[in-house]
């Protein structure tokens, strides 16, 4: 009997669960808080994409050598969630549930909230510049250089010119009139604040198996077709979802009047949007070397199933 | 006629700035209040010892490559910028100034400190592995492999096993009852919140020159007693400062009921363990080669003026 892919995404997020938690830091010490807050938000959940993308990238392009992925792919699930316990505080979105549990600082305080958030990006780069301890004095496949190649990208998709460009952006379209917020702010807002993670997290599988530059460049714009439709869906399904499902308030953005991709082009057409975003990362990535691998057929599998999800 | 150490410090602080400067972002493109934030906490200034213990061990070791160490010169500025930006926070510390200036949170609002603070800690890791983009393919110093170990103490110092553990219980002392907070607490918040920080400046400029295992170790101890030296001053300016020199209200501690260093020992045992600290840091320099080099003797002569200065 097949699997249902559902089924398969969520085993997997389940096997990069036990990696992740390898890379946790112990809770001890004189600031043991910390530590438990830190993993407190890791261990709330989520759907493991990022690591998920990474994974199948690197494998797609017949990276073998997990202890090498590895670090990396605990690395982008920290930041992810980094900016998750920033995102939920008081003075950003002020939010006290995140994924049916309580946010990290309704949990453990603003103060701690805040460490906690900083605790986890810090720990992201000493988890994934700890990859450099793996590689022998010989090293003849050139694996350093594709691990500070690797490292360059992490940092560079998180920050200013990434991630956060998004999210400060995010923040600042909030105090705008509806009518001020344009599809292009939109768009960048998903493109920084969505897209350049998975973006991150398959270049830098592609990278550390040693895929061209050219490949990686193609790789990237999948990334950002697939975080585009996947944020224009979180879009949609704040409307169309249940709170059940989802784990946290439907209709928030409809609630705090605020302008997304379905308020601009309406229900029918971000839909419509959403699978042609997809079905363009998905003939893209159809071009690559090993697309017809395990990993390439889950990849494109899991693009399909990130547009049909209902959480 | 000899300058005094106190214009060379500042001279050579103007240097730095100059250096740093190269490294900030443009304030340029859709998430520009985020870059304007982070460059103006930079801007408002300070002491900038850590790039320069960095900068001078560095050269005491005898390394000549400014390219090298120049990201990294600008990275733990950055990192102990954002340490700044967040512990100024409402739910932190709660400073609207810093320096005789608003704080960033006080300048920019409450978002925005949180943002700045974030894409400078980033931007921190991003700036320092860009230096890996300075190493030709030949590599025959073997520079790859010292910025590697350059970032892992970078981010080992400045994390949860670092400075993010100091301020962690620094935080948590506050809502203790006087009494409780013991002389190991207070040293391991010196330890970690302070002294981590400058024990990472100086092991990267070590590292960087290609000092041997055991010199770095040796190093890293300056480091810690620099730190504490450092941090006991803080608490004896705090009682016996001027607000106007200081650029920040003194007498903060007792007005916060807050247990610090000289509240444990009384002020004069704390002056003498200022200088008790500081001259085992002197003597151990002396010990190192190059210690009788230009920078070596600014090394030696940087303690000394720490100890006695009066901001």
């Amino acid at each position: 009997m097949e699997k249902k892919i559902s089924d398969i995404v969520s085993n997997e997020a389940k096997a990069i669960d036990a990696i992740i938690e390898e890379f946790l830091p112990a809770e001890e010490g004189c600031a043991k808080t910390v530590m438990t807050a830190m993993n407190y938000s890791i261990h709330v959940g989520g759907k493991r994409l990022r690591p998920m993308f990474m994974q199948k990238t690197y494998e797609m392009f017949g990276g073998t050598d997990e202890e090498i992925i590895h670090p990396f792919m605990a690395a982008i699930e920290m930041i992810h969630t980094y900016s998750l316990c920033h995102d939920d505080l008081p003075a950003m979105d002020n939010d006290d549930m995140r994924r049916g549990k309580k946010s990290t600082h309704a949990m453990f305080g603003e103060a701690m909230g805040i460490l906690a958030g900083d605790g986890l990006l810090n720990y992201a780069f000493e988890t994934a510049i700890g990859a450099f301890d793996l590689v022998g004095d010989a090293d003849e496949a050139g694996q350093i250089r594709r691990i500070s190649r690797a490292l360059g990208v992490l940092a560079n998709k998180a920050g200013i010119y990434g991630m956060i460009a998004g999210q400060v952006v995010d923040i600042e379209s909030e105090d705008k009139p509806a009518g001020e917020v344009t599809m292009d702010t939109i768009r960048f807002i998903h493109e920084n604040k969505t897209a350049a993670m998975i973006e991150s997290s398959m270049m830098i599988g592609a990278i550390l198996a040693g895929a061209s530059d050219e490949e990686v460049r193609t790789v990237e714009q999948i990334g950002s077709d697939i975080g585009l439709a996947f944020q224009i869906q979180d879009d949609i399904l704040d409307i169309t979802g249940s709170d059940d499902v989802l784990g946290k308030p439907t209709g928030s953005d409809t609630k705090n009047n605020k302008t997304t991709y379905v308020t601009l082009v309406g229900l029918d057409r971000a839909k419509e949007d959403v699978k042609t975003v997809s079905q363009r990362a998905v003939e893209n990535l159809s071009k690559l070397p090993g697309s017809g691998s395990m990993a390439g057929i889950f990849l494109a599998e899991l693009i399909g199933y990130l547009i049909v999800r209902d959480r």
